[in-house]
């Protein structure tokens, strides 16, 4: 991903956050930018400038495309459009660091083809081979990370969960004592 | 579950909790006590008083079981010998409520055969399916509860993560805008 996208920001604002426009994909985003899902790479991005991190707002603002079946941010990491730091890979799935990390590791996991996953919550019984494949994939980063001794998996479906990307995605979050209740 | 039972409590103290301890699988508990893992129903039980909230020392002392394999409390909620107030159920899965919730709507989510998934860190290959039917199992959840609109999954693996229970269960909250980050 571009070093300035900072998409992978959620919940809980502390400050206000600004809303910003730019025309293409080729615009230079600012490091703390919030990029919401793209339906095409023509189309104006909507850009939340970081000023501040009121990742309530940014999550409710991302839920108004969530049934839209618009490409996202994902799509372009998955097509190495935007590169990403890649933890794991493999044909199904791709892990790779959120940019706003959480604890001293953060990682996120993805399936490549979203297949109607924008959500926990729109999975269907026949998505249960790339939902095991997905979260067997978080121990397998857990390893490579260095912190299968203590890691903490979360998944946010829908604003209320603070999800801001309509591509199922796992955090994978660990490196730190993680508290308790999980936001 | 016990209606007094409180082994769900996880991580961060805000108070202290009193260790007490107490001889029989009838002893009476406080409500708002943590129950470690059992070894056997012979064995004394070590049990938290909820005096207070520690939750990252109980889960530390938890994590000294870890590996042992020994049965859990889920053990006798999944046999029925301690009652729990069961949200979904089929042949491979149970989901009940947790009594110490942290938020309108907090289940629990395990395996009926633990088979060796003492923490999601311990994962094989082998377990992909049921890992698949357990992230399944979260989705069904939602919608029994009406929260699939907006739900957040969290799995704790080790004590850094808060886990206390060593056996794979995944918690499902909603019903509140959750926050970010997530513990």
């Amino acid at each position: 991903m571009a070093a300035g996208t900072s998409f992978l920001r959620q919940c809980i604002a502390t400050t206000t956050r600004t809303l910003v426009t730019a025309k293409s994909k080729h615009s230079s985003y600012h490091f703390s930018t919030f990029l919401l899902p793209l339906r095409t790479h023509s189309r104006r991005l909507t850009i939340r400038a970081g000023i501040t991190n009121n990742e309530e707002v940014a999550a409710k603002a991302a839920a108004s495309d969530a049934d839209s079946g618009a490409p996202t941010i994902f799509d372009k990491i998955i097509s190495k459009e935007i590169p990403s730091n890649i933890v794991y890979e493999d044909d199904k799935v791709l892990a790779f660091r959120d940019i706003n990390p959480q604890a001293p590791v953060h990682v996120l996991i993805i399936p490549k083809l979203r297949d109607g996953l924008t959500e926990l919550g729109k999975a269907e019984a026949r998505h249960g081979e790339i939902l095991g494949q997905l979260l067997y994939a978080a121990k397998i980063v857990a390893e490579k990370e260095g912190i299968v001794e203590g890691f903490r998996v979360v998944i946010n479906s829908g604003a209320s969960a603070c999800q801001s990307v309509y591509h199922l995605h796992l955090h994978v979050l660990g490196g730190r004592q993680m508290k308790w209740p999980p936001g």
